[in-house]
């Protein structure tokens, strides 16, 4: 078992780096690391306080499981905002959590969610901050207390439904390295950088409510 | 984008007229409509008040979003009631947005349901009357504010999970329309004309309560 | 149309007998007997108040419909705590019914669930025990004034989505049978028999508690 959790309380995990000119890890391998994680036999769990946009959201959603805080967690596709659409896997998996109409409407509207992702399926569940490490850790225990054997064969026979096509998961990745060319793209990142894409503060902590603002 | 609401406080879109011996529009074409509005690279979406039954209840499912007034909004698939089956595409929108259990309770049942209609999926989100509208010129604000091209390769890549398969459409729409000739089809429709369908007054307002008492 | 409800307050329908040497059945067919309650013209309904655990839970995932109480509803999938795998369609439906990441919280947490359930769609909705009765009373009484072949046909058109795969199904239940022979496996359910497994009291009122303490 696996869990990820974010030592920042602002933060769960920010989104993909499209403020920067190019990538400081080169090429980004990401749909094979988020498959992996799903294929793996190792659960994975998702511990969420802070924001996950874009690309956290995303790696929140290659998790198996995703518990997040009730007061803390925020969630948001914000890449339409910037001219772009999301490409580590939203237009995938999104539709298979949150069905059509609710997928839609996050990624169009790419507006900030709280909690109340969890009454549209994004999140396993919403905890009052307060019992959330209690909870996971009962949780944990728990898992850990199984035979591996179970867990693994479980785990692999649930995994067919509800999973992405990998296909679909690379020509939207492709997709999306398009849109980092467009032109609109360009004005709208640049316009954002200015206003503060890419370092802590005002802009990147309500990023929902300046994309509509570019 | 498109958003569609009424005038009618209490209705958003009453049903298909089966209380007519023929419909004054000719030959409907209803299922090419709907799936127009899902192939198209505008948005659409249903801000409902008042009853949505029937096709009402079939076209807000063909439109992309559905925003519903919490203490306004009544849905309703009343055909079974009738002797009848459902026709414009809730047979096959119904268990992708509410899944097979849900859809076979609205069905089966044909009853009408607030805006607990929330809680199955059937819409995106109930929101108090009095901020639905404020919530709504937020959510078409933002939308107007993004790149079209952003918007539509997004919708465009979103579309394939979650939409119904429109061979399937066309068949339950011929099968609705023998459902129409049936004899105790025919029996239920005009009981129900006796007691005031197509007519505004008690009997529209609380189809749902009617219809088990033909 | 069937209903099933229980006369034991404290269990709807308990697991399958994994804590008997041999079924007093002989080989039992649950597999064709959970898709027959399917593909009947008879709409099912179960009617849930206390513990629907392992086969006890798939059984009434395999019924049409799920009304549960509010307070006395419990709901489990303990296999994975026995050294297991769900072997009766769990691991089929519940993805259709939850999504892929609940259906893996639930199963590889192997813990119990209280009317909660409702939000993850494992049943159509919980409602206060008080007015369960009365809420099923006027569903049945709905579906039982209404026109047979109308609700067979609708039946018969909403089927085919949200259904699981009859060939994985039956897979499945070849891994679960294999599960019982391992090691593991043996070793847990030897432990829980010795516990309570299999008689009524503490161990089989809060298997949940117990699985993660073998």
């Amino acid at each position: 078992m696996v869990t990820f959790q974010s030592a920042n309380p602002d933060y769960f995990l920010a989104h993909y780096g499209v403020g920067e000119s190019s990538s400081r890890f080169g090429k980004p391998r990401w749909i094979e690391a988020a498959t992996r994680l799903a294929m793996s036999k190792t659960l994975s769990v998702a511990i969420i306080r802070g924001r996950a946009r874009g690309g956290g959201s995303e790696f929140a959603m290659a998790c198996d499981v995703r518990f997040a805080s009730r007061e803390k967690a925020i969630f948001g596709q914000p890449e339409v905002g910037f001219g772009l659409i999301p490409g580590g896997g939203a237009l995938e998996r999104l539709p298979l959590l949150v069905g059509r109409s609710r997928a839609i409407e996050i990624v169009l509207g790419a507006d900030d969610f709280d909690a109340m992702a969890e009454r549209y399926g994004w999140i396993n569940r919403a905890i009052p901050d307060a019992d959330l490490d209690g909870f996971v850790a009962n949780f944990v225990r728990r898992v850990l207390s199984f035979d591996s054997q179970a867990l693994s064969t479980a785990k692999a026979i649930l995994n067919p439904t509800g999973l992405p096509n990998e296909v679909q998961l690379r020509s939207t990745q492709a997709s999306f390295g398009a849109t980092l060319r467009w032109p609109e793209a360009l004005q709208r990142m640049a316009k954002s950088r200015e206003r503060g894409l890419g370092v802590a503060g005002e802009f990147e902590l309500n990023i929902g409510r300046h994309v509509a603002d570019l």
